[in-house]
This record gives structure tokens, sequence and C-alpha cells, in this order.
């Protein structure tokens, strides 16, 4: 692992945004399921899946979710459980609700807070259908109050037919209401325009291919999309009384992610960054998955020293990374000084793993320096706002010249008599009653 | 005005996304505003606004703003700052506290909430310049915490040179830090990646032409953007005990924004749709920007009636408009069945200009049925969060197993083994510690 003093040293990479070609297919089968419903859906789910399906068969059944509980551990099943229960805890913290402002003149001011009707939560095939990522996307939804959660997954794996059972089981453990095998563009496009089979949703979350990640760029505005992650990243601020073994198997953890992962050890210890770069590469020659990780930690790994702890808050605060672990003696000292970072671990304890499968906040969380601007997914993403204005009559006459001026001013003359009314027949009304 | 029975009435605009070479243009400026930095951004303004300027001439002086004042009508300034006040006292009311979550075995969780850093503002030039907006804009942010709100604004409108008085008073009122005379996609350009004079943000909002919606969806991943706003829309859900005289006139207010604006009546008596329509004609007559606003009623404006308030109020929610209105006896009794509306005003006195201009909430609402999904502005598009976890020994040690089998059901080995590493050395200490 490099180790560099820490200058200019910036983590942005590129992200891809796939190639016209790309593209083009996209738009092309996004138009075709907006035209043709079902009959578009199974075209490509035969040609991309290589599955022959009838409409009638795109819903997985009850007998299908409790087959894949058969197929599982059932160490599995309890794990995934205790994790969702976690990870329901802490999103139901965050819940709010809808308020008012009632005012002296009889005014009320409120802010309205809904759940969303409909969800969609696109969950990939292969490799890469992780059980911890439905239900880090499902169960904020649910926790927020949303009454439908639709799960779409490719309806076959790399020649193998049916979805993976621990998907099934993570997707019925977290509370999705409905599952369609269907994958890729189509699948994105059916959840936005709605086919006969599939009702068509608010909101379209979750990972996926560049095909995926396109098609939730096509449909943007006719559904909400969540943000499209890039490579993980970890950054790890260490002085001398941290664990070298530690910090390193925690980098290694981001490491195996994919090669465009990035692992970045801040320190106030040369001597540190020494032992952690030597621990870095012994658990590295034993990992399962040590070429990927060696070649995130070759491209993307790099170790800072720095003079001072606050000088490595300062780096990690340019870097804003996605997960950020404070080994350092007294972390709640320093956590008030940290602006950017997505999720901050602290103390010897708190690997990141922890936070990636079981202690209830998010998995999913800004990536390449968003921390700056954004927040991990919660229940907010699943929600929407009204506001409310009940104005009173005491409130319209004692303001209403006031708010004339500000019309007229804008140059909204139908504006100012839409006040002007109110107040002329109002008078006159209070006059007549008056007689 | 169109009168329709209800059936399947849509809203949907299409909405403008630019050229190819109006992108190709704003790709152009972008790119050179981020190579050459100051140097670009007063070449582009000359070029556009026609104004040759000097680096140190781009920031707006205290001296400007308070000779600003000295233009503009004292009962403006009250006014603006009465609309203020109003408006600082809502979003007040949506601040949030970060919180915690302590564990009985020794674990903390939270949610760290802090404000944006650094935020933008654009306003237009020219007669599309609203202090209202303003205010709008800058006031969340404000109250959200945000030390540094920068202003951008062209320097010259329609050959006047200079900012327009009212918009420096209002960005004065609102709490604006600084103000730069720099407008279109340069600006913009100039906010995300920085200049030598201006230091780049971490988010940029604010309406503009199609150039600046352009160059922020280009910009879009270096910085946040907010959304894109369509035309506005009102609609109007009354019955018999509604005034005519009022409901036109909130039409025609709306309808008087742009030729794009839609103004719809929903009501359940057929008589009230003829005597509104009749109120349309004979107000609209009046109306100093009625060639607008007809074109605006004539594309866009119907009278929908409906068999009863329910239905209505479904009617309503598939709409989802911008600005809703519920003229009808007991609005309360209905508040709670519409889903889908960015700002609900209830009962006679509450004109939709009550809350354009001053009642507190804003006036940045989602358009073009994105209420589905989307809110109003508010303090929240201001903040960002960071999940806070710190494990405790004690949680390692009881759910260490539990995480390590749900990673090496992931394939993820060396997830796994960052916890395990901590499960062999911890036991190995307290091992030698009850030695």
């Amino acid at each position: 692992m490099r180790i560099l003093p820490a200058q200019e040293f910036d983590l942005r990479r590129e992200v891809e945004y796939g190639s016209p070609e790309q593209n083009e297919a996209v738009k092309q089968i996004v138009s075709d399921i907006k035209k043709e419903g079902d009959t578009a859906l199974l075209r490509y789910t035969e040609r991309f899946d290589g599955m022959k399906l009838k409409a009638a068969e795109l819903r997985v059944t009850q007998e299908e979710l409790k087959a894949a509980y058969e197929k599982v551990e059932p160490s599995f099943v309890e794990a995934i459980a205790a994790a969702a229960a976690n990870i329901r805890a802490f999103h139901q913290k965050e819940k709010r609700n809808s308020w008012m402002d009632l005012q002296p003149d009889g005014s009320i001011l409120g802010q309205i807070i809904r759940p969303l009707k409909r969800v969609g939560v696109y969950v990939p095939g292969g490799k890469a259908a992780y059980p911890s990522s439905v239900l880090m996307n499902v169960i904020p939804a649910q926790v927020a109050g949303v009454p439908e959660i639709v799960m779409v997954t490719p309806p076959a794996t790399g020649g193998k037919a049916g979805i993976d059972p621990y998907i099934l089981v993570a997707a019925a453990e977290a509370g999705v209401s409905e599952i369609y095998r269907v994958g890729g563009a189509q699948a994105i496009a059916a959840l936005a325009y709605g086919t006969d089979t599939i009702e068509p949703v608010d909101k379209i979350c979750g990972p996926g291919n560049i095909f995926v990640a396109l098609a939730k760029r096509e449909v943007y505005g006719a559904v909400d999309i969540d943000s499209i992650a890039g490579p993980s990243e970890i950054a790890v601020l260490a002085d001398d009384s941290a664990n070298a073994a530690y910090v390193a198997a925690d980098l290694l953890s981001q490491a195996e992610h994919d090669e465009m992962a990035s692992a970045i050890l801040v320190t106030t210890s040369a001597d540190f960054a020494k032992a952690c770069a030597a621990e870095v590469q012994r658990q590295l020659a034993e990992l399962p998955r040590r070429e990927i990780a060696a070649a995130s930690i070759d491209s993307y790994g790099v170790i800072l020293v720095v003079d001072s702890i606050q000088e490595g808050i300062q780096v990690i605060n340019r870097l804003a990374p996605e997960h950020l672990e404070l080994m350092i003696e007294e972390p709640m000292a320093y956590l008030g000084l940290v602006e950017n970072a997505g999720a901050i671990f602290l103390g010897p304890y708190s690997s990141e793993p922890v936070g990636d499968y079981f202690a209830g906040p998010n998995h999913i969380i800004p990536t390449n320096g968003t921390a700056r601007f954004s927040s991990p997914v919660d229940v907010d993403d699943f929600i929407k706002k009204s506001s409310m204005i009940y104005y009173s009559k005491q409130a319209l006459l004692e303001n209403g010249e006031t708010i004339m001026e500000l019309a007229r001013r804008e140059g909204l003359e139908g504006h100012a008599r839409a006040i002007e009314i109110r107040l002329q027949q109002e008078a006159k009304a209070d006059r007549k009653a008056g007689e």
C-alpha cells in the first residue's frame, strides 16, 4: 500500500454513464414497454434472460416464497430476521409527524407528511444479489408506511433458473408485498409506466448494472429514483492507539468489493502506517477475493500521513468518504469536527461490516464525495410533504394590503386582484351585516 | 373556459430539455469555466450580457446594497421584511436535531444532521427576477444553518446596467452572504467548480432559463441541484358554497404566470361551473396580462364536473397539482383524503397569493404531477445526514457470529474476517487478563 504525505490527494473517480449504444438500447426498451406493456416485457425477458414466460407467471407466488424458506439454513433466517429487526428499530426513530402551527389570528399553517403510495425495488441477479441490500432498500420504505412495495429481480441467473432463495427470504422478512421475475431496463420501464401485470410505482430504488442505471435515468420525472451509487469507499483515521490488524482487515473488507473500491488510511503515525501496510499485505495473501482486493488497493488504496488528528480530519472532510472509521483514542472528541462522511464508525469495535449488515443504520450511503451534500438512505426518502395553509379572515384583512404590494411589485396584478376582490367583498358584507 | 365531465383528463405536459445545440453550447461553457476560471467567466459575461468587467468588479459591494435601499419604497422594505419574518418562522419549525439511541449493551447509534456548508442561489434577470423567489430559496438555507449563501444574477437586464434594487433588498433581508453579478450557464459553472473570485458551493438552486437549467444538469454530481420546475399549476375543488368571483380570481392569478400555466376547477355543481366560467371571462377582460392568461386558460384551463367531493378528490390525487385550493364547506373533513398536492389552501380566505408571498410555507413546490413523490422546498433541502455507529465490545461479542454468517452468505469473506480477527484477539486478551 502506498504511503504518501497528505497533500492534495483527491479521491474523485470518473463514474461511467454508459456508451451511446447502451443509451440507445435502453431508450428503445423503455419506449417499447411504454407502448406494448406485457408483450414487450415478455419478449425482452426471453431475449435477455433466456426465459420464455407467460404474463401470469411473472409474479412470484406464496408457494415459491414458502419453498425458499425450506431451501435456506434456519440460521440464515434467524440472522436475517435479527438484522431486519435492528434496521427497523433504527429507521423507526427517523419517522416524523405532520405538524401544525396555530396562530393567534386563527390561521393554521402546517406540513403534512405522508408515505409514498407504491415503491419499486430492483434487486440484481447473479453475485450482486445481496440479501442485506434487500433489507436496506425495503425496510425504510416499509417503516415510512409505504403500503405497496414491489420487488423486481431477473428470473434466472447465469443459466440457473429461479430466483436465489436467500433473496426471497430477505424480501419476505423485510416486508415486500409483491415480487416479479423481471430484470434489466425492461423491469425499470415496467415499474415506471406499468403494464397489465405490474402497476406503476412512484419511486424506484436499488442497485443494478449499467442498463438498469440508464433506464432509471430515462424514467426519472415520471417517477422518482434513488441516486446512483459509485464504487464503495472507506477512510480510516487512526493514531498510535489503533490496532493495525483491525484497521488492515477493515480496509480489505472494503477493497474486496470491487476493483474500483477505495480504502484509505489517514494516520498521525509513520510507524503505524508501516505496520498497517505490512498487515494489509499479510491478510491480503490469505483472502479468497485477493485479486479484486489487490487491484483495488493498488489503484485506489493509499496511506496518508498527517501531523495531527485535526489535519487528518481536514483530509477526511475533503475526501467526504462513504464510510469513516475513527480509530483514535478519544473518537467522540473529534466527531464534531467531521463535516463530510456518510457513516461514521467510532472506536475499535465498530468495524464497517457491523454497519453493512447488522447495527441498524442504512448501508446505502453517498459515494464519490457526495457526502458533502447528500445522505444515507432513510425514511425521508420514502415520504412526501404537502404544505397546509388555512388562512383566517382576520389574517387576510390584516395582511392583504402587504400581499398586494408584493404582487404588484412583481408585475402580477392578477395575484393582487385575487386578494383585492376578497377585501372588497368582505368589507361590503361586513357593512351589510352592520346595518 | 371548457367545462368537461371528469374522466381521464390528464395534466401532464411535455417539459423542454433543450435542443442538441443548446446542450452543446452549455457543455462548452461549463468546460471553459472549469479550465479557465475567471478568464472565461469574464469573457462570457461580455459576450452574453454585454458587460466588460474586471474580476474585482464581479462581487456586489456593501455600498451598492446600501444604495439599493435608497432606491426602493420604504413600504416595500417593510413588506419584504414582514414576509421574510413569516417564512423564517415557518421554516424554523422544520428544523431537526441530531439524535442518538443509547442501547443497553453500551452501543450508541445515531443520525447527525448538519447544514450544507455553502449554497449558491441563481436569480434570473429581467422580468423573471422575483424578490419573493429570493426569499423562498435563501431563507430555508439560512434557517438550516448554511453559513455561506451566495447569490448570482446577471449584471445587466435588457440593456439596463445594474442589478434590480428590489432583488438586492430581498437578498439582504433574506440573509445572503455574497452576491456576484454573473448569470447564465457560466454562473452555474463558476458556482460548481469555483474560480479565483467565486469559491465553489455544495448545492445550486433557483430558477433560470433553459441554459441555466441545462448547466445545472451538467454540473449535477459535482454539486447537488434543486429540481427543475415546470409551469405553475392550480387546481381548485369547489362546491356550491364557494364564491365564484374568488375562485375565478385565483384561477386567473395562476394563468397570468405564463402561457404554459394551468388552472383547473373541479366542482360538484354544474351551476357553479357555469358561474365560474362567466366570472373568469369577466375578470380576464380587465387583467393587464390578459393575453398570457387567456392563452393559458385556452390551452390548459378546464372545469371538470364531478358527482361528489370524494370523486373530486380522486381527480385531484390523479392530477397531483402544485397548488390545491379546497373551497368547500368543510375543507378539514376532506384534507385527510388528499394524497397528492404540493400545497393545500383551505377555505375562502386562503387565496393562493397568500402562500406565494406571505404566509410562511415555501412557494417552490413540485409541478407536473411530481407531488406524487416530491415536496416543497424546505430546510431538509439544505442539510446532510451522517449515520453514527459506536459499537460496544459487548455488542460485537454477542453479534459477531451473526454478522459473519451474513457476510459469508454474500461471499464477502473479507467482511467476515474483519469481525473474526476482533473476536479472536479480544478473546485472547480477555484470557490473558483473566490469568
